[in-house]
């Protein structure tokens, strides 16, 4: 099981209202995608400068991340809501420690591990 | 519960045996830090580029993280094997998804909610 990371930069100006929906339209993903074992995102909490703006862990089985990340609801939020507020992205994916990874597939009867 | 994200860009030049040495020092982290419920670190697993070179995914309580992050082992890793490779770092804390969450805690009694 891997967790796929990605940390934001917004661009100048983009409003607690624009980050709102960027909120509903990423909660609506994990209905259409099954393959997300797990989703997180947010704004970033800035427990400790400097930071991104915006962070999204989608915890997924390795074979499965391009169903996430191809997927055509997951296209249309890049492209039509994040696309226009993103200055700068980091992403990567990498092992799940497997005492969170246990915990999660034991959660998740069905997806296997 | 939340999660401490950190996606790292190496300076160009960095070797596999450097990248192994950081592997090295963080996985010995937990043993010193009991504050960290979850730890997982590597090198990118570019499933999709573009991405980082590194990433970092440290779960704890929220009033923790500074726990953490001033501990004298993690500075000494900051400061002494980490900081001459890394030309960019993006960073981020988000509040985990509550199943992946809740998974833990079951797991690591004591650690509270």
């Amino acid at each position: 099981v891997i967790a796929h990371i990605v940390v934001l930069t917004w661009h100048p100006g983009v409003t607690p209202e624009q980050v709102a929906e960027v909120n509903a339209v990423l909660g609506r993903l994990p209905a259409e995608i099954p393959e997300l074992l797990s989703y997180s995102f947010g704004a970033n909490l800035r427990l400790r400068e400097p930071g991104g703006d915006y962070a999204v862990c989608a915890v997924v089985e390795p074979e499965h991340l391009a169903r996430y990340l191809d997927h055509p609801a997951h296209r249309d939020v890049v492209e039509r809501v994040l696309g226009p507020l993103v200055a700068k992205r980091a992403a990567a994916q990498l092992t799940l420690e497997p005492q969170l990874a246990s915990g999660l597939v034991k959660s998740w009867p069905g997806t296997g591990s």
